[in-house]
């Protein structure tokens, strides 16, 4: 059965049922399953757990990549399976447990999970679960659409379930580079030096005899859900590009500029597309996500290569990019998100890295997860591994959220991801902050006349003034800084409602 | 004139008094200056910069490693010199200066400032002041006691002037080890894998033609300030030490643990110090300075090799190392501050880093920097260029200040330099919180059982509990989150003060 899909024959009698392999799971193991922004997660294990569950109720910690598909992780938290979970999800049932504190979760930088795996400082993987194109004559395993953490889940696993998804063609097999850094105390440097370098093995290289299950599934991924742009990412993505035009025009860039990190979501979507009108030329992409943006980049010429360690696409993309790959093989790799994300190789190629914020403060600081400073939204994500070693780190972020009752631009950021230390340009619809070289008070300046919203200049002004008066490096008026937050909390809106003094 | 100094011939000529050399520097210009925590400074120039802007006044942006000694950052900024100055600094008078927003002060990862140079993302350096043993026959420069930033500014700026201390033995010739990163796109793996590892020059290779003037010094460095270890002190040493056994015992470090970091301060300083009667073996170190528990732990044979960017000792340990420095030259070398913080090394080398926090929160973030969340202490320094990157981040804090007044425990940083992600272990006197794999409500309940001094134990239960039933991953209570500040400001104490009531 499926013989070019297990060629290792004596593979083909683990062949069972997604039922019958979830039994190999048990309560309080820690499983890692393949699966990075939605591409290449398992189609079947996770639901197989969850149904034992509602009879048999048993809890496990779960990691994977990054957030799933196929509401996997709404299934598994409803059905109590999930007790701890890293290192980032993006799901509204899961989000709840989260908040409420029902489920710990571990809000991890992508590139450090699986380094913490291997030095014993997570629990060890009892089990992976990973989804492969196929299986090859040496029981090595071809990831599909996402590498994420599964080669060092697969490699540190006990035991390992591979779903083979016969969705995925056969063609996918040499798309993928697997590199797994060597053990300390003899590391050796990461050789990658180029955006298209291929390091490693096109398969994740593992003992055969740990090939416990194989479930065939047959589902494509879900698509992406990423919102076409508007006229505020519009704005954005035509500030970045005036600003990088002028950075080639000072000769502090080439027209190729460095290769581009863009994090997953519409306005970093939306920039991306600007860039296809864009003069630059042979850009190059060095990711953890390829969105559809980065496909019409390279279908359009404009970009030439593109690293990351997944594809999530839009249905039409997926069936254009998946379904087709030889015509994008020679242009594109897959690598483990320790290896796409890491400070190494990010610091060496010199990324220009965007990514979004949720709220940014006055001096540069970026708050990437928690709303109103308590409540989790998705995770840092990769953000941090690339922000702080990059040759320019640029958030982006609409200046208003709710109708306007909320500033992105706040006096004090409730939560922080980024330190100004690692955020050089800071970009709303209104206009761009370059924030290099510049000290606190100046970074301030800026992000006031470039960044904030009309709506809250004058109260944003009135905070910066009334907390220089007061003093210190980076001014603030402590009992006031989260005013504009309670005041949300209390009334609906950060703003101050004149209204109340006219009644 | 000192032939043996100046062993090229034709630079012979260039000799002059500081006041000469001192013209050389013109208003607006950047001056690159070597200096690291106190170590290597420039002993003349800066007094001769003072000296004439007394009487023609003029300004400048200066650079260094870190800080510099001989209260060089005091006579410039007294003098109205120091316009803008990066990337770290210790002085209470220009800490004034930058806390009432009169010189605009960089505070920056020390690996990062001279990648922007080289990027253009800061102003060129007009003029590199470095301090020097002797300069070779090719013109190359060798450092003293520091290397810092010292290579990139000769090799980046126009003009060099060099200070060649006398009181400095020709023996430091060969201790020093000069790498930079070559330029991207064609960068290279920084080639380092082994702490005792050399990989460059032993002297800074410049175009002898930019050497503009040299000056001879006879001063040696200011002695380092560190205070003896206190109970407390002794106290977090012995619980760090109790944890590394533990995990020696459990297999997760080896005897020789991995290559240690340690910030400057008495805290650390006791840390280490605390490592000479420990069972641990083969240590080493890679750390950006070495202090007196550094050669003491080279002296007890505790440790085998050190590897840092300059030596601040007090003034018998520099007469020890300095004036007998054959003793330690196998089993010492300087390094580039990029190379020593950097990012790429700090993690294929796996550091165990201890670092000191001003203050940290029930979630184990940290404020490494600014007072009361406003005010500027020194810098961050390179704790983040080794945090981030660490097999294992290790913050040390005394859990109160001001006799009790302050805790340094609190609900919420008022500023964060270091994210809870990138802090593994929080140790106080009272104990060592072990926040590796746990959820921002597991980590509070830790460091409220182990760190937090009893006079505050209640109150932050209180602020904990009442956040949990408000909700979120990370609960706060935002009116709240500052209020110990708010009541420090208000009535010099973080305590309630329950006398209040009494009366």
């Amino acid at each position: 059965m499926h013989p070019e899909r297990i060629r290792l024959a004596r593979l083909r009698d683990k062949v069972m049922s997604a039922e019958a392999a979830a039994t190999l799971i048990h309560d309080g193991m820690t499983v890692g399953m393949s699966g990075f922004t939605r591409a290449g997660d398992c189609k079947a294990l996770p639901f197989a757990l969850a149904d034992r569950a509602r009879t048999h109720p048993f809890q496990i910690t779960l990691m994977t990549g990054a957030s799933l598909g196929h509401d996997a992780d709404k299934v598994l938290s409803d059905a109590g399976v999930t007790a701890r979970r890293m290192p980032f999800q993006v799901d509204a049932s899961l989000r709840q447990r989260i908040n409420r504190g029902e489920v710990m979760f571990l809000d991890q930088h992508l590139s450090e999970t699986v380094e913490m795996l291997r030095n014993r400082q997570l629990p060890p993987v009892d089990v992976a679960v990973i989804e492969a194109t196929c299986i090859t004559e040496d029981g090595a395993i071809v990831p599909t659409t996402s590498v994420g953490n599964s080669a060092s889940f697969a490699i540190l696993a006990r035991k390992v379930i591979v779903e083979v998804n016969l969705s995925m063609p056969l063609e996918l097999e040499g798309l993928h580079d697997i590199y797994i850094p060597t053990y300390r105390p003899h590391r050796q440097p990461i050789p990658l030096v180029g955006v298209d370098q291929r390091i490693g093995t096109t398969a994740i290289p593992i003992d055969p005899d740990k090939i416990a299950a194989i479930v065939f599934t047959d589902q494509p991924d879900s698509p992406s859900t990423i919102l076409p742009p508007d006229a505020e990412t519009a704005a954005i993505a035509d500030h970045l590009n005036d600003f990088l035009m002028r950075e080639v025009k000072a000769q502090r860039l080439a027209p190729s500029l460095q290769p581009l990190q863009a994090g997953i979501g519409s306005i970093a979507n939306a920039v991306l597309h600007g860039l296809i009108d864009s003069p630059f030329e042979d850009l190059r992409m060095y990711s953890e996500v390829l969105q559809d943006s980065s496909i019409d980049l390279l279908d359009s010429g404009r970009m030439t290569f593109a690293s990351a360690s997944s594809m999530t696409l839009s249905k039409a993309c997926y069936e254009r990019v998946v379904h087709h790959i030889e015509r994008y093989k020679s242009r594109l790799v897959l690598r483990p998100q320790e290896i796409s994300n890491h400070p190494e190789v990010v610091r060496r190629l010199g990324l220009i890295t965007i990514n979004t914020a949720l709220e940014c403060d006055l001096y540069g600081n970026v708050n990437s997860t928690h709303v109103n400073g308590t409540h989790m939204m998705n995770g840092i994500g990769g953000s941090g591994d690339f922000a702080r070693n990059a040759h320019m780190s640029v958030f982006v972020t609409k200046s208003l959220a709710k109708g306007g009752d909320i500033s992105s631009i706040v006096p004090m950021v409730t939560h922080v991801d980024h330190t100004e230390h690692d955020v050089d340009v800071l970009v709303t619809e209104h206009g761009l902050a370059d924030l290099r070289g510049l000290a606190p008070r100046e970074r301030a300046r800026v992000v006031i006349d470039q960044c904030v919203d009309p709506l809250y200049r004058d109260l944003l002004n009135d905070y910066f003034r009334d907390a220089c008066r007061r003093g210190g490096h980076t001014p603030h008026l402590l009992e006031a800084a989260f005013a504009w937050h309670t005041r949300y909390r209390e009334t609906g809106s950060m703003r101050e409602h004149e209204g109340v003094l006219a009644d």
